[in-house]
């Protein structure tokens, strides 16, 4: 116990669960790392699928970029609105359950698990590519970088929510001053030069060009870029851990956070055409990432270069958190409503839901080890999960205003949020199905399947073993004891002495595997058994011999013990099996294991009026 | 079960075990394989460590030769004697045991089951040698034909030992034609051309001189030729496996097994210095075994060359049957005298003792896989094992003819052998020590001592559960009951149910995890447990609340069943744990496993007061 505590902290008591509840300042860091972090891969996704066009490339990335920040607008406004209507937390799960029913909700929640677990994928795998960019020595060991830090953050979260926001209030502001720094003095510099500044250090060279501009490419080019805006949903989920004035305090969260991400998203776009700054081929070994780039053009590769990209390390690796946070709550309110295994719900330790800690570690695990921990192969399937629950929290949004009434307006502001949100979902999944969406394609429906299938389980548990009803009192009578007998000792004689203590219909079974020691057991039963319960006048037990040919023991036994289950129709059948317990593991190897075993097969074959009483006998007590 | 029966046959009924009978022509494969295949190792390993001498060395391998066939005929002696007196089988365990005490009894025990182990492997490992003598790419590969020929051998010996007496008739008579034809032939050949024969495939070089003649250097080749001895105790162990008259059939097969053996060795010896063959280093790439060497000189290497070659090989891997045959009979009979576990007695599917082949498969693996599958480095740990146990059994022979009296000459007999294989056992000692013989040297006192600890706890365990009284019947009452109930449904129904019918007294014990929970229990006890049980005129039952702050269930009930069962002395305390049975193993991960967790914690904090009763809730039933 003292090792785990030392791990994740003293267990925590259920009295103890204060409101750990925090200000729009901490609540930046908590909900907003995912959102803000994303400005450290969107634009870099955009612009790696515009490499093929060489310089020509990097001037579409500031169109790009306007459209996203068009719909990031929108967003913000739908989501204002969602945080006031769901003051203790409007995830899109709850949102489109409450309003769209369940199969919505279902959908909803699948698309929200894959896309928390990829936001912990994503978020570790572009920090391990920043630090690659600065160290490129690293990058062949790019995925044990990426596990490390997973063990790391899981360890942190662990100890629970409360702690983890101050590990990260530092870097989360060191991240935005650095970037908002590099943005300021970039744009001074272009000013300066008008339009053309000259890089302190100079970016790699841009490839030739391989490829001409199509409709198609900026599809794919605006689906990708468009990972910069996950996690904006953060801070409606969380709504509930903001402090009094609840709503007030959540969105003016929200609005600082989405400020910030236009104005680093708009500024990353500008300074890169204005750098001509374009993304390096991902998972080769010149590899550099665009805001490595930018920092050094801009500022040079001193100190300064080496404090942003530790931020933006740590920023990216900490944006994980959000899922830490969020994914365990998501798995909590499923299996609420029985479309996942109960134990979700169990808090652990440390008031959290341990269980949903572990499987997104696992599943996070899975992911970077399955693609290497490169980013660029996880965004396709990134964005998909994103854009599915946002349309379908909108479009719940519509339906709760409309239930509520006279709020056309704010049905309006969520119905164009629902219809963006919805067209960007079809082009996301038409432009990048054969890069990798499929998978998210297909586990989406397969997630709702399995949920389904729990829900089933669970309802058909319920079914058979509720009980309405008063304890039925009729028909109460003391089960047959059936006791196997190996030999005479006392472990022998402590069995039957319970058997005979709890029930006057006691039957003894002898299984024989060698001729000749029936004798014996006869002998004993005759001198050692019978004459003291012929005294006390007890009823008589009685003694049944199997001749077991094969030297089988647990086979013959269960057969008879089923066979006189079935004469007995639906009375109980209590199985005694005595039990040697040995002080240590090891001893256990000198005695056979047929009582596990024989207690596994009563399980296994019995039915309910089977049951097994387990009598142990501790040697060296 | 239909792919155990297809690998290892049908199971075979106690009933069916008819004598097994063989007369002396079945009896010299059965028996005399390990002993007439130590002829292709023996003088290879004597040979090996004449190298450095040069040309000079082979022409002391005739004395050496001729010392060990003067120790072998007094074995032989030895051993009829052993076999007159010990019709049911006199191995070297049952005469010393019988004859010198348990004590002795022991150390030879330790001794043969290390022997048999090593005759395993090195059979193995020697057979392996002659396949790679002919075909010299298989080097690289030695330790992987080891395992795969010990894999077969598994197989073909877990049918019983009437079939693989028949699939070794062949391979056995073929390798002794072919190295007597082999032997006739040289001689021929020898004699023809006047002691210096002309050889058909002209043998590897020998290597230059690197060392003198010391007697330190001819005691250890002594030591490692003396490996050819290994086996002959092998008649006297299985007598009872004869056909009447048993022990003239089993001195016959002795005799002739002996006879062939000394030709055989003669032959070798002779030739290999008439021929100028010595050994070649082991383990290395050019290593070609003196068979080898021998048949090709002698014979070319036409098709007779591979005939012999492949009997060779046959015979030393089947030879490993001689340990297939005695290992599980001796730790069964180690076993029946509890000083080992018991398993070993337990005959399995097809009347053999499976656990002693596991035991011997599994020590036979590792010591190959050690020493790499080299005959040459397990020839150092060989032949302490077999001289203690010869020594043992002739100096219990003198014992038990002592005790009979009126056989003076028996005693004689029995007591030269027993003194020129405790010489012999002293010299091998010191000559092989720091070759390995120390291995050895610690295994057995290792043996002995783990012997004696499990006889220790079954002499413990026998005497605390022994019982020579009859059933004592006083005082016998219900136990205590005490039912963990969660919410009201049919399992705790069911649960309550049973718990009434056995015992007047039963405590309902409620593990609140949090707030609020106890008020429905406390509601559900007042309306649908209490009034059916007062209108029945039952005897009330009791709930307990208990409140567990960290959210754990099973540490704070187990601690109020103990803390119970101390209150009430020497009362037997009844835990009933329902438990849900699932059709699919897969549906346990819908439902917590508090059920067998609590069984486990019962099992191993609770003490003999302390009785589990499971309930079972079949699902889907």
């Amino acid at each position: 116990m003292r090792t785990l505590d030392l791990l994740f902290g003293r267990p925590v008591a259920t009295s103890d669960e204060r409101a750990e509840q925090i200000g729009p300042a901490a609540g930046i860091p908590i909900f907003g790392l995912d959102a803000l972090s994303s400005a450290a891969y969107g634009p870099e996704a955009a612009l790696t699928l515009l490499i093929p066009l060489g310089i020509a490339g990097i001037h579409y990335i500031v169109p790009v970029t306007t459209a996203i920040l068009i719909l990031l607008v929108i967003l913000y406004f739908s989501y204002r609105q969602t945080i006031e209507a769901y003051p203790h937390g409007g995830g899109s799960y709850t949102v489109a359950t409450e309003n769209l029913g369940d199969r919505a909700g279902l959908l909803a929640a699948a698309a929200l698990m894959i896309d928390y677990i990829l936001t912990a994928a994503v978020g570790i795998s572009a920090g391990v590519g920043a630090l690659i960019s600065a160290v490129p020595s690293l990058q062949q060991h790019t995925l044990i970088i990426c596990l490390g830090i997973l063990a790391i953050l899981t360890l942190v979260n662990m100890r629970g929510v409360r702690d983890t926001g101050v590990a990260f209030l530092i870097p989360t502001y060191l991240f935005l001053g650095t970037l908002l720094i590099v943005i300021v003095l970039g744009g001074f510099h272009v000013l300066l030069h008008k339009g053309h500044p000259v890089p302190v250090v100079t970016p790699p060279a841009l490839p030739p060009v391989t490829a001409a501009l199509s409709g198609w490419l900026l599809l794919k080019v605006f689906s990708s870029g468009c990972t910069a805006m996950t996690g904006v949903e953060a801070v409606s989920n969380g709504v509930m851990a903001f402090r009094q004035p609840t709503t007030k305090n959540a969105k003016t969260a929200l609005t600082i956070i989405i400020a910030f991400l236009i104005i680093l998203l708009a500024g990353i776009a500008l300074l890169c055409r204005a750098y001509d700054i374009g993304a390096t081929d991902p998972g080769s070994a010149g590899y550099q990432s665009v805001l490595s780039q930018l920092t050094a053009a801009v500022a040079g590769k001193g100190v300064f270069y080496w404090v942003t990209i530790g931020s933006i390390l740590l920023v990216l690796s900490l944006s994980a958190n959000t899922a830490f946070a969020d994914f365990p709550r998501l798995t909590r309110a499923i299996a609420q409503r029985d479309f996942l295994p109960h134990v979700f719900i169990l808090r652990g330790r440390r008031l959290l839901y341990s269980h949903g800690i572990f499987a997104l570690v696992g599943f996070t695990a899975a992911l970077l080890i399955l693609f290497g921990g490169v980013t660029d192969r996880l965004i396709p399937l990134y964005a998909i999960g994103a854009f599915l629950a946002f349309t379908l929290s909108q479009a719940g949004m519509v339906a709760h205003w409309r239930k509520q009434g006279n709020a056309t307006g704010r049905m309006i502001v969520n119905g164009i949020g629902a219809i963006a949100t919805g067209i960007t979902l079809l082009v996301v999944l038409v432009a990048k199905f054969l890069d990798g969406a499929w998978i998210t394609a297909i586990l989406i429906p397969a997630l709702i399947m399995i949920m389904s299938l729990v829900r089933r389980h669970y309802d058909h548990t319920a079914k058979e073993t509720a009980s309405p009803e008063p304890l039925k009192i009729d028909g109460l009578q003391p089960p047959r004891v059936i006791l196997p007998m190996d030999k005479w000792n006392r472990i022998s004689e402590k069995g039957l002495r319970f058997a005979l203590a709890m029930s006057p219909e006691v039957e003894v079974v002898h299984v024989e595997c060698s001729d000749g020691d029936d004798i014996s057991v006869c002998q004993v039963w005759d001198n050692m058994v019978l004459p003291p319960i012929r005294t006390a006048g007890l009823p008589e037990p009685r003694l049944t011999i199997i001749k077991s040919p094969y030297r089988f023991f647990v086979q013959p036994f269960v057969d008879h013990v089923l066979a006189e289950q079935k004469k007995s129709d639906d009375r109980q059948i209590a199985v005694l099996v005595p039990e040697l317990v040995v002080k240590h593991w090891y001893e256990n190897l000198l005695h056979n294991q047929r009582a596990n075993l024989l207690k596994l097969f009563l399980l296994v074959k019995g039915n309910e009026n089977v049951v097994v009483i387990n009598i142990p006998w501790y040697l060296h007590k």
